[in-house]
């Protein structure tokens, strides 16, 4: 954790960097945030992180946040103070600290708008080398995952119960078997025929940003790819497995469940993601 | 809202009462909280609330929470120093503040505990002259509702909704299209056979201190009682209707998305009910 954070309006050393107990996002989670990361000093992929925060601003009714542009600013304004070569920006956006506690929206209360960096290893991650092992765990979450909203506690636990089971991420399970994603990823899985399978975007899952990057890397390739609902049972016969978030960029599944998926070590489709990804991560600009 | 706040040992003015923007209730609503009324300077039903915190605590693996007796004591003092006559006490205690933003729990981190107090007309209040109106709205929310957590976007958007269409709460509906609670607040109602009806207790909903204590009463004036799910339409068509919370105690529903309850106005048996709750919180020891 780097030492400048933001706070609406003012950097400031993160020990000082503090909400009013009445903020909004403290007492309801009424709030939305994304994360990106941070690759050669820049932002990577950060438009489409903006973009998808504009719509969770929006689908929330959260009125009066900075425009995108100033946002970026702040964000690329951390990276310098922090000196972060390799890591994260999170930034979120909370309803406000009305004088007050009331369940519906206050009049006239201005976004509370908090940011900080990270320096975390993106390139050189020990995980995309070994791969993560998963624990499925029923979907508890509300209705309404398409926005990246600070209501986390489902995700926690998820990931909590993962990690007390010796794995690094869990993949949550519909009513009906079917995975939804990670707790802080997407879930992916390349079946025996090498078709590259991921849940289409709908109210049950987020629409990740590494997701849809991945999706045009993999097309770019003339990987094969269906947007459909896979089981549990598909993911532990599947010929490999991986994730994808902004922080962990892609990451190999290597065992879900306790049972170990292909032959039990990264794929290779996998790693060639890996390495598109990281390639267009560093050189956005170049044509594919 | 009064001045004096506690934060984590200390009693300080409201707008000096902050936490850390990595406080995991401001990043991940991984906390829970109770809110207690006041009347006649005395928090009314308490044992109860801080039996279903232990409990929130207890579900969420929040651990070093300071003793029930310790966090009584807090509330006790906030309603000495605030000189709140009349109103509430509200406590939240989130898994505390980490040097990290991870999903997973941190190890040695001390819990967050903050609390306010609020003066507000319970007894007088206009509400329960008048009635309130409500708005049927889909219950988005996840699947653990026993668990009193700050995770209330759902519940927030809820009573906006309601409030956007001109009703003072939200009765929340499950896919079989019956009846969960309101955004903050339990439902009953009361049919034309003269029974009253809520919903049974179970992951679905919170198990309400208030609607327990006025089942004990009702069943005390030899009032019929059913606990069983009912849907909007007998809702529609109920003799009475009416809602519980700490802080409303007893209030009358005149209106269900448009359609008037009964006569339209508060209803008898829901007036006895109020009665009797305040004769009780004010005079708790009495035999019944």
């Amino acid at each position: 954790m780097s030492d400048i954070a933001y706070v609406n309006g003012a950097y400031l050393p993160l020990a000082e960097a503090r909400v009013s107990i009445l903020d909004r996002g403290f007492l309801f989670a009424d709030g939305v945030y994304e994360v990106a990361a941070i690759i050669e000093g820049r932002l990577v992929d950060n438009d489409s992180h903006l973009s998808r925060l504009e719509n969770s601003l929006r689908e929330l009714r959260i009125a009066n946040a900075p425009a995108i542009q100033t946002i970026a600013d702040i964000e690329t304004e951390l990276v310098a103070r922090n000196e972060v070569n390799e890591g994260l920006v999170y930034l979120q956006i909370t309803r406000g600290a009305a004088g007050d506690r009331d369940f519906g929206f206050p009049r006239g209360t201005a976004p509370t708008i908090v940011a900080f960096a990270q320096k975390k290893n993106i390139i050189a991650s020990p995980a995309a080398q070994t791969g993560v092992k998963i624990l499925t765990v029923p979907d508890l979450r509300w209705a309404r995952r398409d926005i990246k909203t600070i209501a986390l506690l489902a995700q926690v636990l998820a990931k909590q119960a993962a990690l007390d089971a010796g794995c690094q991420e869990a993949w949550m399970v519909d009513r009906h078997g079917l995975v939804t994603e990670g707790s802080s990823s997407t879930a992916f899985i390349l079946t025996k025929a090498d078709v590259i399978v991921t849940r289409p975007n709908s109210p049950a899952i987020l629409p990740g940003c590494t997701r849809k990057a991945v999706q045009t890397l993999a097309a770019r390739e003339k990987l094969t790819i269906e947007e459909r609902c896979f089981s549990v049972t598909e993911a532990y016969e599947a010929k490999e497995a991986f994730l994808t978030s902004a922080s962990n960029l892609v990451l190999p599944v290597v065992e879900i469940d306790g049972r170990p998926i292909g032959s039990g070590a990264p794929g290779d489709k996998t790693r060639l993601l890996r390495t598109l990804y990281l390639e267009w991560a560093m050189n956005p600009d170049a044509t594919g």
